[in-house]
């Protein structure tokens, strides 16, 4: 038993020497790791930049008016007021869509409308509302303006040779308007990983039958296709396999050749997990490099990668713990390899604990909670229960060496 | 001037007339308004669950062993220690996906691996780390349990008539694996609808293309496309119209034949705004019910209905307020008439201002801030530029009656 213990990885380390193992295999390889491929802006949506995007121009490429309105020099308007209007001479108008072919001097303004272009010397625009015709030449202003008021300046959005996007940015709607507004139509995106998953277990049946007696419906391979999508990356197939060392070698081998990572559900038991670790240990040539976790729950959850860089991971049973390893170490390894870095809607909420709750000594603990009236509260009821997964809003984390947390805490709360 | 201003909505007033007109469009027709489709199981991946879905088994169906071990009687194994174990005689071994064929008596126990069915009789198991076998009939439990310890009841994850998800829940990975668990395989979700995005304006040209003086690339239809995919929404089809009367109508015309909802954007400007709205409401018999709103930025927003309960919005051509507008109308109205309530990733987060920020006066104020070091940092820019909504993390609301936030309040911060 001890010599199991000294076996089993933190986390952290787990997902270190993941990272190594992958690393080097495609460094053997010798090209980079996760596939790039150009994709069609509006296809982009959720996906991860590959590149750092620079613009090569000015956006407005012109000083534009945000109004309809009249172009002029903002200091002729001084003084001007609802009952005192400062008279200025029309000298032309803009036409949407064209770069006027006049100036303005002091004096001397010109009709613009929105988006309009604003003639050379005009550096306000005052909006119709505010103004009055008088005659085809003629308009009063009945208000003061200041400098660059109703209008952008060329470059105010973005200047010639500014990142405009990072590397590793998850492409956002306004991101993807940013990329159209500088003239980026094919964007480097990282192609998501392929993703296999096998289910096994001789008491486990397609969800779509009738279990017999002491046999139950696959679980977990649901819940990880929905994890997948959820990561943005693509369900290369599913797969219910006996738990025999043959089919379930023969699966995984079928599954690899279409997958860049393939999960292996359903061997928690002693027996089974051994077939799991056999499998994967002899498909990897020796590859696994990790044999069980210090997390709960998530302990039987086996790490291996293939010479072609490949990742075979084996899942524990428990539906909650194969969720959360799936998404803790293949989220985790696809944000170190792409830097992805989510948006808000991925951060931690702070809500204050509704009870004590405990963590298991030595291990890394994730408690589900629901977060009521601004308190997380712990959902009840035994580990390894679907519904309870289910039922949370999120999960709180505790470190390895923490006992537990009181009641009134401030805790993060992470979004399942 | 003041008559215009007495046609402009609220947000919640255009948005309760918005599904008034909806739902009497629609009960007009006699079917239900949102289309419901039935899906598999692996597609339902943030899908829409139109329906309560009822569990009509108990999950688990029988009583589970969730370790490799011995069930047993708990009670007979009280006063048990690493130095005192209980003896208890072998009587069986349960296979996995098989019922046992016998029970279990007090003094007696049978192996179970973890996930089998436990002998009737059993209401524990003592994991293999704790027990030591003697011979083949017998074994010595080194270990106290309580009643139900490594184990889980018939019904403990779902009881049979339990309603397991309600209508309205945005389907997460965990309720994926629910669903199957009770061998729901093809889920009635709400169909998404088609969303087609038309632009117009004489100065706008695809961003394939370099701009000539005066004109400026497409943005609003690319930052929508994202908008309609984060909404969890189809992108029916879009396109770049002149601003002409009858290339708008029939451009209008074609998009509504496939289409849900039909977005017109780009007309902010007083003539552009005046030609959409009358395109809107020919095409629709007189169906503009808003021309305008009280919300910054988002003023020039037009709404309309027809007859088949098709949506017409004529959004701003500032791109900020256009996808804000986008984002509170259609995804607004989806979650009314879905009951949609997504995740914690979709809700506020907490944060003190940094600043202090201004509200407009008599308009419901929208404000683009970023989360830094646990304060919410308003993001300095004119309004209209799309470079301030990339770099954004969500966005304040303040309400049409308020004057301002003061520095160090606590705010909602909205995701974008």
């Amino acid at each position: 038993m001890d010599i199991k213990l000294l076996e089993v990885d933190t986390l952290e380390s787990a997902l270190e020497k993941l990272h190594k193992k992958y690393r080097a295999a495609h460094e053997g390889k010798g090209r980079s790791s996760v596939e790039v491929e150009k994709l069609p802006l509006p296809k982009c949506y959720n996906r991860v930049l590959a590149e750092d995007i620079l613009s090569s121009e000015n956006i407005p490429a012109f000083n534009r008016s945000t109004v309809d309105g009249y172009a002029l020099c903002a200091k002729d308007t001084q003084g001007a007021s609802d009952s005192l209007p400062v008279f200025l001479d029309v000298v032309g108008e803009v036409k949407m869509g064209e770069a006027p072919d006049f100036s303005i001097n002091p004096g001397q303004c010109a009709y613009v409308p929105t988006g309009g272009a604003l003639p050379d010397g005009a550096d306000g625009v005052a909006m119709v509302e505010h103004c009055q015709l008088f005659g085809p030449s003629q308009v009063a202003v009945y208000s003061a303006l200041s400098f660059g008021h109703n209008m952008v300046f060329q470059g105010d959005d973005v200047s010639q040779g500014q990142t405009i996007l990072k590397k590793g940015r998850v492409i956002e709607p306004a991101d993807m308007g940013l990329l159209a507004s500088v003239g980026k139509t094919e964007i480097p995106t990282y192609t998501p990983w392929k993703v296999s998953v096998i289910s096994t277990g001789d008491e486990i049946v397609n969800p779509s039958l009738n279990p017999k007696p002491g046999q139950m419906r696959d679980v977990n391979t649901y819940g990880l296709i929905g994890e997948i999508q959820r990561l943005g990356l693509d369900v290369a197939g599913f797969r219910l396999v006996r738990d025999d060392y043959q089919m379930l070698k023969d699966g995984v081998m079928e599954a690899a050749k279409m997958s860049d990572v393939v999960l292996v559900s359903g061997g928690s038991s002693k027996g089974k997990k051994d077939v799991t670790e056999e499998v994967l240990d002899d498909i990897t040539s020796g590859g696994v490099f990790v044999h069980g976790l210090a997390v709960k729950p998530g302990k039987p959850t086996i790490l291996a990668v293939d010479e072609q860089g490949r990742i075979f991971i084996g899942l524990p049973g428990h539906p909650v713990a194969a969720l959360l390893m799936f998404r803790l170490l293949v989220g985790g390894l696809w944000e170190m390899e792409t830097g992805g870095s989510p948006g808000l809607g991925a951060m931690p909420h702070k809500a204050r604990l509704a009870v004590n709750i405990a963590a298991s000594p030595g291990r890394k603990t994730f408690q589900l909670v629901t977060i009521e009236d601004g308190l997380a509260v712990p959902v009840l009821g035994k580990s390894g229960l679907i519904a309870t997964m289910s039922k949370a809003h999120g999960y709180i984390v505790m470190d390895i060496n923490q006992e537990g947390i009181n009641k009134g805490e401030e805790v993060e709360v992470w979004p399942l």
